[in-house]
């Protein structure tokens, strides 16, 4: 399995997907790709100007993208995909999307058979067994939280160290840490912005300079950097 | 109808509902209140623990709580009530374990009927039509998203105006947008630590410092202050 699951597609101060259209270059590789683009987590934009925006970037990496909603036969879509790119938004709708259209299955089987997944954001929740540790608003009820399940971890985008100041509300450590009670036996990667997490096959590594927070219930939080050994999370837990 | 629905029990630098307790003292009245306290919100700590602090601060105001969970009957415990307490947490666990209790019908009934009802943060979510504009994390699936629908609006509690600096994922005011896209219709009052909605019958004021930001789609987010009239958004929508 080969996948690439970043926190975020824009840094602050930077242009869109400016981190990491790089690293999404070498991920494909140096032979064009044409990725099949999932745009279903934008709700405040149309899924034409997403795809424009995503396209001007891969194309730039010498690849590009095609959109699932202009597909006449979208399970043909998705089986025939080369890879597959489901862009960051809002990670309710992207599921709900994704269900009414009975795509999940199809989409975890392809990757599971090889098809290269990218996500940044609520693609990379998608990536998880359940969508339990997003962080966007549920403005609208998925038949189940279940999600691909591609990696056997939870993922936490967007990753954040505190509250802003004068902030009472519950830090994202706090949030984290309540999933951990529900859910013990879990490991939470809480993925701060600027990184990404890269899976080839039994294989993870970290990309970027910031490490990553690990949570589990019971243990103390431990920070990860691009030089530890990460394979241990894809272990069935 | 009587709600006192708070944006959160403590803010920034100060002690554990210290800027609430003067106006549950107030709406709770001169005459003792022994106010049936519901603790599933809370996730990290105990149910126990969770009444003990509530406790302190409305002996201190002059009233008692006690809390649900001591209950042989709770249906009873609900039925009998002279005022329902709902404190905050986790809006997720709170609303699944009422689901699973199956005490939602009862205290929607029970407020309506007259019964004094004091939320702060899941506790005011708890109150809205929905859940769908709570910050919290989704650790657990409750049968739906909808709540006591004691008011036909939705607040966002701990409503924060940006992000912390270089950080670049959805501000609130972009997640309460999405949430507007896909039901429009509805108004959401942005609701900033340190302010409280306070409803007797068809009347309703704000009270607190800080404005509260209203959105409906289609609408320029309008900033009202304790001084502007608010009557209209009990109004059904």
């Amino acid at each position: 399995m080969r996948l690439l699951l970043m926190s975020n597609s824009t840094n602050a101060g930077e242009e869109y997907l400016a981190h990491g259209i790089g690293e999404i270059g070498k991920f494909l590789g140096e032979k064009k790709v044409t990725a099949l683009f999932l745009p279903y987590a934008a709700v405040t934009f149309s899924w034409d100007e997403y795809e424009k925006k995503v396209r001007k970037k891969f194309r730039e990496a010498g690849h590009d993208v095609v959109s699932l909603h202009h597909a006449g036969d979208e399970a043909a879509a998705v089986r025939e995909a080369e890879a597959i790119v489901v862009g960051g938004g809002n990670t309710w709708h992207l599921l709900t999307v994704l269900q009414k259209k009975g795509l999940m299955p199809l989409i975890r089987e392809r990757v599971r058979a090889g098809v290269p997944y990218i996500g940044w954001s609520a693609g990379s929740n998608l990536a998880c067994p359940t969508i339990k540790t997003t962080n966007d608003m549920p403005i609208i009820q998925p038949q189940d939280f279940n999600a691909l399940g591609l990696i056997p971890f939870q993922i936490n985008p967007h990753y954040l160290d505190a509250n802003p100041e004068g902030h009472a509300g519950e830090t994202r450590e706090m949030r984290i840490r309540e999933f951990l009670k529900i859910n013990p036996g879990m490991y939470v990667a809480g993925l701060r912005e600027g990184t990404m997490l890269r899976v080839e096959d039994e294989k993870m590594s970290l990309i970027g300079e910031k490490p990553l927070r690990l949570f589990r219930e019971g243990m103390k939080p431990v920070e990860l950097t691009a030089a530890d050994p990460l394979d241990f999370l894809l272990l069935t837990q």
